[in-house]
């Protein structure tokens, strides 16, 4: 129970700083401990924080990861969708979990509104279907303050297919409603670490998913697509964040939210601050010219499991290859177009179209 | 006894390589293989490996760490040098136990018949006195194959004191005798991360540590001092090489040498990384033209630990002061030569005055 008041004690604190209108540092800093106190609360009860309900049962739990497989049997952690569930994963049990919420008619409405348009037939269909602090980005947008978009892929292999373009698809619709900068960050520099290939190979793979991400239609002077191998290296701002976020996180936490181990190698374990560092406006100076208040939207997939395809009949499987097959064969044709130079442009630090 | 006969299986493995002539990567997989299971030896024996003899006692050391408090009170890690003994640490006893070489009169002259010069007084008055590997570098060095100096500075505060610039002061006499070049990282990541402090005030202290070490008087043209949070993101080769580093060190070794734990920030736990990357020569492609297989020399104190000071006499103190002030005076009066042009110079990635 101890962990639970420190909680709620610190959510005073910094609804508190907020309503005096405290230093953005003396806020970020309040906020930033509050994070923390959460997290240590979901370790230590394996619930998600909720004000006013204290924890349900109190007993800690044993596993080392967030991601418990639970009585649906799924299992969902950064590298795994399982389910022993014949009806598939749970994705509504999964946003409880996650703390995260869902994207609900009223969201939609509020993006249609905001931008003008309709809203992605993703987002209709619930193909998007959770967000954290949406209304937040909206609230910025409609005072005519930007923010950026960021999103990224770990280069595992020289084709992506269908599922992985989807998150492109929609982050080039969101790019091209909201009109704002986009970073897109390819980890070769992860797969390096988890996979036995070397550093040659990742990069490879690197600059062939680069063209097919080039393919989805990204406007070259909207967005910044970077290799860690190569970028992290030409910029001190993005190294300095790293270190910055790495004296923040405790191996403890890492174990807790991925599950690493003590055989793990140290730079899986620091890892998650090269993941983290792009939310930062700072780490991209040439875009956003040093400001450190442009808050940052993040489309992911909570997940990247298609394996369950092999459970649809052959009558849906059909009709699924017929609606699919014009949609990757004009992929294939705009990647045959994408050229040296555009992807060297495409990857070079530098001012986008926007002025920060 | 089984890790003690890995240990010698993997010897005799990397000698057979070495016969046969086999490649540079099938040697040094092997010798890498080799380095780790000696580690493991050690972390589960708590005694360095030594040929032919088996450990005299096979009970594990308890300790994460390597280093333990023996029984003449020393205790000595990469932070802490201290000793509940009158007479001081026990520095040949430490050399045993870091498993290094004792410089004796052979290396001493060896090194004045390789350079041609008297051998600095540190070396003859045992100011120097461990080594690893040293015949090594000279065997290269007859047959005119060129190696680099590589030492370093945590920059933790504005003032370097006589004790901090004994490093320096024998490095400039290595550089001066051998005429090679000198690379000299300022550690202001690991300031920042082991200290209470921000990057703003680490980079400062770099700024006015590398002051003092040009005032040592070494040559801008053979040295390149940097700051990581600096050259790290200008240097993509550097990164990837703390990438390759990190990838090949576990979280169970770091522990075992450096007595890390799990409430520890996964900074420091990946930082032994940065410092190591240095010590390969692609991590400088400005000054080394991507060759990879320069050897590298690495001066650097067992120690730093000065407060045995307070034991001296007033007699023996007023004849070091005397001795000393002069030189502190001389490297003062050097040191407010030093302009903000030639630290710029010192610290900028370039070519040195030699050809690889």
């Amino acid at each position: 129970m101890e962990i639970y008041a420190k909680v709620a004690v610190q959510g005073d604190a910094v609804r508190l700083l907020k309503t005096n209108k405290a230093t953005k540092e003396e806020i970020d800093a309040a906020v930033k401990e509050l994070l923390a106190l959460k997290l240590d609360y979901k370790t230590l009860t394996g619930q998600e924080y909720k004000v006013g309900i204290p924890p349900t049962n109190s007993t800690p739990v044993n596993s080392n990861s967030l991601a418990v497989e639970e009585d649906d049997g799924d299992y969902v952690d950064p590298w795994t969708v399982q389910t022993s569930n014949a009806k598939g994963v749970d994705y509504d049990k999964l946003i409880v979990r996650f703390g995260s919420n869902k994207i609900d008619q009223e969201l939609i409405n509020r993006i249609e509104q905001a931008t003008g348009q309709k809203a992605h037939h993703f987002l209709r269909r619930g193909i998007f279907f959770s967000h954290r602090d949406v209304h937040q980005i909206l609230d910025a947008f409609e005072t005519k303050k930007s923010f950026y978009l960021y999103t990224g892929r770990g280069p595992s292999s020289e084709a992506m297919h269908m599922g992985h373009l989807i998150p492109f698809i929609f982050t080039k619709w969101l790019q091209d409603v909201f009109d704002v900068p986009l970073v897109v960050q390819l980890t070769d520099d992860e797969k390096y670490l988890w996979k036995d290939i070397t550093l040659e190979q990742a990069y490879k793979y690197t600059i062939e998913n680069t063209k097919d991400i080039i393919a989805c239609g990204f406007d070259v002077n909207k967005t910044f697509i970077f290799s860690d191998l190569d970028y992290i290296g030409q910029s001190p701002r993005f190294y300095q964040n790293v270190v910055k976020i790495q004296k923040h996180v405790t191996f403890n936490q890492v174990k807790g939210i991925f599950g690493f181990g003590d055989s793990d190698c140290i730079g899986k374990i620091s890892f998650p601050a090269i993941q983290a560092a792009p939310s930062f406006s700072t780490s991209f100076p040439q875009i956003f010219n040093g400001q450190k208040d442009i808050q940052c939207l993040i489309p992911c997939a909570i997940d990247q499991d298609y394996s369950s395809g092999k459970l649809l009949t052959g009558e849906l499987k059909k009709i699924l290859i017929e609606t699919l097959q014009p949609i990757i064969a004009a992929h294939q044709t705009r990647r045959k177009q994408v050229t040296d130079e555009m992807v060297k442009q495409f990857m070079t630090p530098r001012k986008l179209a926007f002025n920060f």
